[in-house]
């Protein structure tokens, strides 16, 4: 297979932690006699720093005319402080998600039994947990219309939602309750919200036609709490953007480091590979980052593509690392590897 | 002291609960000689039932006549999986908090030495944890303007926030920070949303009258993570009405039961009194709802009115029962009492 692959390393941990993943999708394509086709561009605070837009217009068509992107991490702090900046890092990010369409952001999440006393929960808590998280991206107070008034006195975000928004990303989750244990959580705050009740209506609709599929409701507010009292309830979990968004970076501690959580984020044209952690700023250059969930990111992009032979020998080479300590020090405090160690590892066993 | 209680039980569990709470009232009062009125009304899906109304005209002049609020619980099944109900329990709440002024809800979070087993969280992790947050509770996208288009098929809800606003939470939180550990964290979402960058750049500002208070900054997305990984990291925490819905419930993991968590609600002339547990419809009647985070409550109310000796006394009763395990189900799976001899332990220890 012959796929164009766009590298946006973007900023913070981001360049060591994509060069890992491009390398391990190198090894993949040797193995399997694929052609891959690796093309950089700048985007985030590198992207500001030398064209003054955090996307800039090269980097967008590049994303538009690739198979798919793999993205690393954006962010700096010397914009998160600055609240009066007028250009941001993270508004590339938002910026190549909704011009590709990239309306569902999907974040599985699950507790390696190696890792499992490391995880600030109790073993017996979270061992066997195996979710995945249906983040819509492309929506609600992300994208709504903002405003500030003229005396700087009052700011606004607004939150909205339609019924075809909900229903795209809607079917691509109860097709995944279908192929997994056939359980739907809906998270939202439907006593307070009027989207929510638009989200609750809709989904609840939706429903009748995956009948094989239990859909339940949770308020968001309690769906923080279950996370972490019983994450084993979870199978599916649909919500909107802001939720998850927060309870995709809770839902971290579950696998024992944010370190290894990947995300795929789809359209109907286009697909965006990213791990779900940051840019991680203070890690910068001291190769103490985790490749992993860029990695586990390159394994979905195969999985996109079919690839699933492929996608299946990369988290067979992640377990093996995790199995035998090849890990970076957020979880192997002992004798620890580096970013690039950890990369050199996973190419040579692929 | 003469004190005026409106007695607000509300839904579910409300009820039972409220009663162990006056009840312990009762007992201060006769141990203090102090004189205290309770007089109760009817809220949420309890007064729709009967008046059609969540907030009945005569249950809010109560209030605003009153004291303070001592409330139970609210919300119904009935009405969440309804999305076209037009009434709503949870209405009366909030319209409640909005007439009364209750601006700043103050929410402690502590981990209890006798209970660290019972978390899901490690008990290293968690022993110790000692924070309180203000999360601001008029304001936000819970009152921002709703509204669904005619035909159904979109839904918005607007978040705004004045300079006015977060000043005088932010202040409250200050001076809570002054008088704990001298740090306040602010959690925002300021890479994304406007509001959030308003509340950063007043809370900044304002910081500078607290030049003794250390104030830091965390993306609620990261600080949903944190708030597992390492829940020691916080003192106050300040924040909106929509993040701290959700961190408040997400921290009760901490203290091992959300049974245990009280709130206090102010304003300018008002103070309400509530559990951050909700109405727990499941439990209602079968005597298993844990009443210590309402009478925790009640000893808030208390300190509110500068009873700090009385205060005391309330919260002694309330380690001295876990102590010797004279506690509901959630907290004591053996040889467990119920929500009234619970009540009725702590009423004869003061
Ligand atoms: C960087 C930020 C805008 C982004 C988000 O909030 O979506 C990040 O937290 C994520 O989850 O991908
Ligand atoms: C019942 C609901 C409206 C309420 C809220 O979200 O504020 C509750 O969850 C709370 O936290 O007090």
């Amino acid at each position: 297979m012959k796929l164009n692959i766009a590298v946006l390393p973007g900023d913070g941990i981001g360049p060591e932690i994509t060069q890992q993943s491009v390398k391990v999708l190198k090894a993949v394509a040797d193995r399997f006699e694929h052609e891959f086709h690796f093309e950089e561009a700048a985007v985030g605070a590198a992207a500001i720093d030398f064209w003054g837009n955090p996307l800039p217009d090269a980097t967008l068509e590049l994303c538009k005319n690739s198979d798919a992107v793999l993205f690393g991490a954006i962010g700096d702090p010397k914009y998160d402080n600055d609240p009066s900046a007028k250009v941001r890092p993270e508004q590339g990010l938002l910026k190549l998600r909704k011009e590709l369409g990239l309306f569902a952001n999907i974040r599985p999440v699950k507790a390696y039994d190696k890792l499992v006393d490391r995880s600030p929960l109790k073993a017996e808590n979270i061992s066997g947990a195996d979710m995945v998280i249906y983040r819509e991206l492309t929506g609600g107070i992300y994208f709504g219309e903002k405003s500030t008034s003229e005396d700087g006195k009052t700011a606004s975000d607004l939150c909205s939602y339609s019924v075809e928004e909900i229903e795209r990303i809607a079917h691509l989750a109860f097709k995944a309750a279908q192929s997994r244990n056939k359980k739907l959580t809906l998270v939202d705050k439907a006593n307070v919200l009027e989207t929510s009740r638009l989200w609750r209506k809709t989904v609840t609709e939706l429903g009748k036609q995956y009948d094989d599929v239990q859909l339940d409701f949770l308020f968001v507010d309690n769906a923080a709490m279950q996370m972490i009292l019983n994450p084993k309830q979870f199978d599916v979990i649909l919500t909107e953007n802001m939720f998850g968004d927060i309870l995709s970076d809770e839902a971290s501690v579950i696998g024992g480091s944010i370190g290894l959580l990947e995300s795929a984020s789809v359209g109907e044209k286009s697909a965006l590979f990213e791990p779900i952690h940051g840019s991680y700023p203070q890690a910068t250059g001291k190769g103490i980052a985790n490749p992993v969930a860029s990695i586990l990111s390159a394994a979905m992009l195969l999985d996109h593509f079919g690839l699933e032979k492929e996608a299946a020998v990369v988290r067979k080479a992640v377990e093996v690392s995790i199995q035998f300590n090849v890990c970076t020090p957020d979880i192997n405090t002992d004798n620890h590897y580096t970013t690039e160690k950890v990369g050199d590892f996973l190419e040579s066993v692929i």
